[in-house]
């Protein structure tokens, strides 16, 4: 297989950790990077140091001398003019609608290729889920919730179902320890949506001394139950149980790298025999939440991408296709 | 998609086991089965506890009234004479050469379908791989590995390998408990072939009350150390690491059908950051070799009907494609 020409869409914590893990793949060339305002493209492969400096200095990867662009129409830009095998999409999954808007330019655009997204909440999976026919049209492989969870443990948990003849719970309990909440505002807006008594609008719409304030009062800790994650759909297009059985909940530390608990999916069922047993798939503490989000992301990719050169292309999810090791 | 029209070669407790789990499926159908003696069809589906009867009252399922045909060609007049979508290859795994012969059986019969393997040991795995781009040519899909270990462990084991650059080690564990070793007498002799001091042709060469002493020596307990596991062979193709580092050991209690210990995986590496850690995956306790053995091997026969009719014929392993959930 030829090196793989990848760009990453959105320049955050999550963009940026992406970007990261490319620079020691032998398989992966990082080409390509858009955010809000501008994108980045050199077909030798961009410099993570450069695209950060760039990004936080100026505002944008559109500001990098000779390679980048600025645009308010970034992602449309990038994607129409430059040629790339695949796109992690490390955007922000807020509000519901705004990946399945970036995946209408991609359509529109005629592109053809692999895409990969790491989002979370079901209703933003659903959006997709409508777009899954005029994706096999337009030759697109799209991989969705190919994140840690949902991704790296809705496979997990997919793989320990084989064992039941019927699955009676799936339980996603997970641990985030980050030292700096900072560096990944949307991401810790999109779980205090997740919150009692906070919608949507109103996290994302939250100042930074007002996250810093409800932070302060929790002692750093978001204590998340009953989420709205895309597991619960992934599991039940992929068959394993309805969507009412997958349960997700965990407790962020905003405030210590160290994970309150240790990351798990368990997965409940009865064997043919009728015993009831659970399996379980337990994520080792000194894994970031950038190496379980990202590295599965790239697993994907490389996935994908052959089955965008098998002519497989519609909408697949992280429990219907096994992930790829990326060197 | 249609019912499935599935077929099991071999009828020992693995094959039974397997009849047993396709009775409660509504998308498969059991209309095949051969043992050593005869075999027996049915397009609208057998009974295991007729075949169990037939089997052991009369040495063969080929003694069954009307459906049933004694043969020591059993397999190749199944096969070439009856269709059927898929078979599950629950047969023995010695001689290492054995899986080979019938594999080319069903190449030199021009029949095309899927296949499905539990097999155990890497040298007999390696025949199979020889095969490859004959299976590709002949159009049939072919799936090695698919039980429990390799297997179900072994695609845990590609999920978990995901979240890191570099994979260190992979360590597989099983405990197994059978209360009636003389319904796996097969089963058994391959497990003592892998204890210091015994060959693959010793093991095999034992008569019962042979088997029966050494158990009385142990107090029915096998205890196995870096054996000859084609999981190291598979997670090298799937280019997670080489097969050195990959091992499998285990204690088989073959008086208590309770487990002596959790079965599991433990994945070993380095993130990107160069953080080392471990994911474990552990299979409940409650969940016996059969449930987790077959069931794995129909949820890649499902998934293998799919690969076959979109035209993707060869070799596969359990770390290459997801098993899909039977219902």
């Amino acid at each position: 297989m030829a090196t793989m020409k990848i760009g990453i869409l959105g320049f955050g914590g999550l963009g940026q950790a992406a970007a990261h893990i490319l620079t020691s793949k032998q398989e992966m060339e990082w080409v390509a990077v858009a955010d809000q305002k501008g994108f980045a493209y050199d077909e030798t492969g961009l410099e993570v140091k450069a695209c950060q400096d760039s990004y936080r200095q100026q505002g944008s990867v559109g500001s990098l001398e000779n390679i980048g662009t600025l645009s308010s129409t970034s992602i449309r830009d990038l994607m129409r003019q430059y040629p790339v095998d695949g796109y992690f999409l490390a955007l922000p999954n807020l509000p519901n609608t705004f990946m399945g808007s970036v995946v209408r330019e991609f359509i529109d655009a005629g592109w053809q290729g692999v895409l990969v997204d790491a989002l979370k909440r079901t209703s933003a999976m659903e959006i997709l889920l409508d777009m899954r026919e005029e994706l096999q049209a337009a030759g697109i492989t799209y991989l969705t919730g190919c994140g840690a969870t949902p991704g790296l443990l809705t496979a997990a948990a997919t793989v320990a179902a084989q064992s039941y003849a019927e699955i009676h719970a799936v339980n996603v309990t997970f641990g985030v320890g980050i030292a700096n909440w900072e560096a990944y505002r949307a991401t810790i807006r999109e779980d205090i949506a997740h919150m009692p008594g906070y919608t949507v609008e109103q996290a994302k719409a939250m100042t930074d001394e007002e996250v810093a304030k409800l932070l302060d009062q929790t002692d750093g800790i978001l204590k998340l139950e009953n989420m709205e994650h895309a597991d619960d759909l992934m599991l039940e297009l992929a068959g394993i149980c309805p969507r009412d059985r997958v349960s997700v909940g965990g407790v962020v530390d905003t405030r210590n790298a160290k994970k309150p608990l240790s990351t798990n999916v368990q997965v409940t069922g009865r064997t043919f025999e009728g015993k009831i047993s659970t399996h379980t798939f337990t994520l080792g503490d000194e894994t970031s939440m950038a190496a379980n989000v990202c590295g599965t992301a790239f697993g994907y990719l490389k996935a994908g991408l052959e089955f965008q050169q098998r002519g497989w292309s519609g909408l697949l999810t992280a429990a219907d296709i096994m992930p790829k090791f990326v060197h």
